[in-house]
């Protein structure tokens, strides 16, 4: 799976910011990515699993990273957002999964914190829907599934598509999953990394877009076909799960701003924000540390707001990239009922390209 | 129980506008009120439990509510409110429980929920933090609970104190726990019943007010002794959600308008909003139906801005009175490690209402 | 008028935390309060004014505060908000006047920043309705005044009362106004100050309460006259700004949670939130520094979240007195077409306190 | 001006909907625009102006209009939202005009509403910067022009470019100002129009894009120098307002929702929410009628959330070309300091689209 090109291999690049060294989340110090995936075919037809991303190095209820999120769509289920809002603050690792699991993999960031030796336990669990290839609900992700997530969290590259949260996802009628991308933004105070990380599972063949290219147009469902739904299904479910880091030094309110970004990335890959579409994202700075019960205020550093626009612009590249490289990395994935989603095609991506003037 | 006066049978009322037949928040019709109460001493000391409200006499799957809520203070989770902003509607029960069973009661809910043959899965739940009394995480709440409470939701008298969700709850370093009250609001087009239903687990026992008579200062731990914790333990965990129904065709904005008047009733039983509270308020309404799927525009009521001042001045009353109804119903309860936490005295209570020319 | 007693002197006190020497928002080092107050007959009668806080003592522009703001209910206009929030700063003084001279008030502050040698212009200025004894719309209000209000800005004792933007004002239907108060609050790291000033023009009269005391009940319109209007008049008009200042080093979403706090000191004095009530409140702190066009990130400080709790209560307290000060201060006033607005009288406010036990 | 070809008049074509009639926000049955231009050399240079947008062909004082907003970045004002989320509805014209004459804007507002014989006074006015060209402060824009620009709003076509509010802007370093747009969103109970009037005034030249193509970066400094301005000038100012308008029939809630996907056609175009932007957008609906003071609940039509997506598309493209025919229509233009901003030249934009396949 990691050995598929991604969307750079391709010669094919988003924006004009350069990247990290991995061009992912994790090129942002001490940010850690861990994969359960979850595939089995009986009892019941599993295609789902979860993805955990870890901001410090060491336990984040340690040392809490400011935070901030932004919903562009609502129609899905991000918990521990209240706290987050209140407090301005993540105090534990993120976990993304399939609609059918929150629950269970609620239940297990609130064991594992409080095995951990710690206290208030407002995990941070986001969904979005794998229900077309994944059988629901059968609670195929368990508390133990969870757990080796986060033991296997690590920084480095980062393994895409079908993998974790995203193992069953959809996207533009493509298979989608996980992806992620990093960006250097150069302030006069210093270069910072953004990275993002996203489970795509949003939007509609027709409205692809690759670097303002309409690729969805160009390879429609007579070149490669849609996944097939039955007759009494009313909507595609679509929705992108967009989880942002930094290391420059921001404050929450900045962490909103960021997280408000994605939008830009994802409106460039084609997508509008479905009405059944949960299109979330949170952001958070590894930049300032805070100390559970300080002795003393926090001291914390914010970049000025006016320095701000290379990290917009950085947050925007590695969205729009991050959903791409999902695309890129995601393999033809059949299951419940035989149905099948198709992997985009690289080849005919690279053809569109070149028809319009980009390779 | 039910059985203890409320506050009411005291001589004690709050605010100027009449109570519904019950006093509580099934006197909005078609609303239904379901408790399971797990309380247990092996092999961890269970003192726990969960309450369900459900909106509609039939499946609100089928005929959704509009609904808006508000945060006062976040520090605490109530899930599923992403899509109820987004969507202005509640298409499901809401369950109440403890801080620790959260991912098991949403599980559930998502299972109850497609086992209905339901789609999208995005359950409001609840939580306050029963670990004081409760031993936890213990998963002391299984899916079984949560299908019981369903099941057995009801209108009616509405039990209150000690029972599902509020079972180990604390407020005002009284015991606590669930408490409901209704108001009925008299408008140019007709009168209508707001209605609440708190799980009272806030504030200190300093600040506690009954009808602005500073209670909790004169029946101070000299009175009635504190819950003691030990040394290690930082902040007494406080919150308090409140459910708010009415009848009144409202739009999603006026609901949420109604949810805010929630602040205005714990205002006045002493609260401020401490930092470690989950104040969670969330209103819907009954008097519009939304058919999912619909085949035409839905044709909604909305009673005019200029009108609703009766509605808020219900709920901020209902909500003060929903809280003492709590603490008047709650028994003392002891719970893991010996610990306890005693009921607020009624013949005390009375005595310091009659010296502030209330009695 | 500044010699008539304020609450306090009345020998009612609210709250339980100490106020500090001026018992007004200059107890935050640095605030600064100036008014004019514009009071002719002809040609047509003005009962209004202007009233600036500023929030440094040396020019804003150059040292800006963190800031944060909510709406407990918006029927009422407070310019420049969508940059506090995006930026987490004020960054000029606080206006507040009457409902029909919102534009020239900002025209001026306009002005006064471009005069002072600064770029971009989106200043602060709040309103309340005073159309009841004010003839509008007649721009009474001109940029000279608001110029005379800035250059009259100091600290020390605050005039409250029937002056400034609170010179026309109406409260529980007896005259309304500015009022002032403070708080000392403890915390682990030190002694911090929060201080109030409100324009206060909300609620009815038989809502008021005085610590606790249905004060408005019982002084009711037979004791003292309502205010009369016209049959054709709808609805009194009724509104308050709130203004918190603090030298707490907080960040914005800590100021904007101080500023929710406000909320709870209007619940105590009787008010619920009308429909046509536009309750708007502010905070902001001196207790960070942030130059504009810094050379390096800023260096910033943040009480713990944890540590606030002082804080709140003291917000709470201070909007609460602050209010009782602006009642206990104005004057009966007699305005546009002969109508009247009586004080709230001391002797029968100290009687009825005296009958509930509070004397 | 009004016979420079649109973008379409080039064969340029975005997004895949049809326009309406007159590709313009007075498709939506109702709409008026009405544009005073103020243009002149002495005493201070003006190149300023304000444009109106009438939501209904009689007075919206009289029937109301469903509203909702949203700030993606919150540099710049906008006055009245805090009552137009409050009551979900706008009650008057809305004006669009330079950041130095907001203040005499809502006074000419609020003058014109009380002259009606209307009551409370709450204006919507929108400011972006226009002080590159336009020498401030200087008042140019009078109570007057206002009530000029009110008396000629009308339906049909809109002059667009150099016109009314936009008169001084500059977008992409490009000349920019007013620009509109309007689509057919087709649901499964009907069609509805929803139509974009900008006031396009945001962007650097590098980020310009048109249907996907880099148009900034092919149309360089090197081709069309970019308005110089001097050393000491830290930012571009750059802020863009979006006003959507439909005839579907919508609650307030999604009208906002409908307001969020203007961020879709601004990304598309080039743009990522610079810091110093105010990028602020508010739609409203005249498919529903609010009554003021009815005398019965009102009776509103919802379009059900799952038909909005077509919605949703058609704000999005509308948006998006409404911010290009600003630029197509714009004309260059000399302001203060001899300060020159060139038009975007249609020959070069259709050889850039050529060559990427495009036409």
């Amino acid at each position: 799976m990691a050995n598929k090109p991604r969307l750079r291999d391709l010669g094919i690049s988003i924006g004009r910011l350069p990247t990290g060294p991995y061009n992912a989340i994790t090129d942002v110090p001490g940010v850690r990515v861990g994969h359960t995936t979850v595939i089995f075919d009986t009892p019941k037809v599993a295609r789902t699993g979860v993805t955990i991303i870890a901001p410090r190095e060491g336990p984040t209820r340690e040392d809490h990273v400011f935070a901030g999120y932004y919903s562009f769509n609502g129609c899905g289920a991000m918990t521990g957002l209240l706290w987050l809002e209140e407090s301005g603050q993540l105090i534990s690792e993120i976990a993304l999964t399939g609609t059918y699991t929150v629950g269970t993999v609620y239940d297990a960031l609130v064991q594992a914190t409080t095995d951990g030796g710690y206290g208030s336990q407002l995990p941070v669990v986001g969904e979005t829907y794998d229900g077309f290839l994944n059988q629901g609900p059968a609670f195929h992700v368990t508390r133990e599934h969870v757990f080796q997530a986060l033991a296997g969290a690590a920084g480095g590259p980062v393994v895409e598509g079908n993998v974790g949260g995203g193992t069953g996802m959809k996207c533009h009628d493509f298979k989608g999953g996980i992806g992620t991308s990093s960006r250097i933004a150069t302030t006069p105070f210093g270069q910072y990394t953004v990275g993002a990380l996203v489970q795509a599972n949003q939007g509609e063949r027709i409205d692809l877009m690759v670097a303002g290219v309409p690729v969805g147009q160009e390879i429609g469902p007579e070149v490669v076909p849609l996944a097939q739904r039955g007759p009494e299904e009313h909507e595609p479910q679509s929705s992108i799960l967009a989880i942002l880091a930094t290391d420059a030094p921001l404050l929450p309110f900045q962490c909103k701003r960021l997280a408000q970004r994605a939008t830009i990335g994802l409106a460039r890959s084609g997508s509008y924000g479905h009405n059944w579409s949960g299109d979330i994202f949170l952001a958070f700075t590894v930049g300032n540390h805070l100390w559970p019960y300080a002795s003393a205020p926090d001291c914390v550093q914010m970049l000025p707001n006016e320095q701000l626009d290379p990290l917009f612009l950085a947050a925007a590249e590695a969205v729009e990239e991050s959903i791409l490289n999902a695309l890129c990395a995601a393999e033809t994935m059949t299951g419940q009922q035989g149905r099948t989603i198709h992997a985009l095609p690289h080849d005919a991506l690279v053809s569109v390209m070149r028809k319009y003037g980009r390779l």
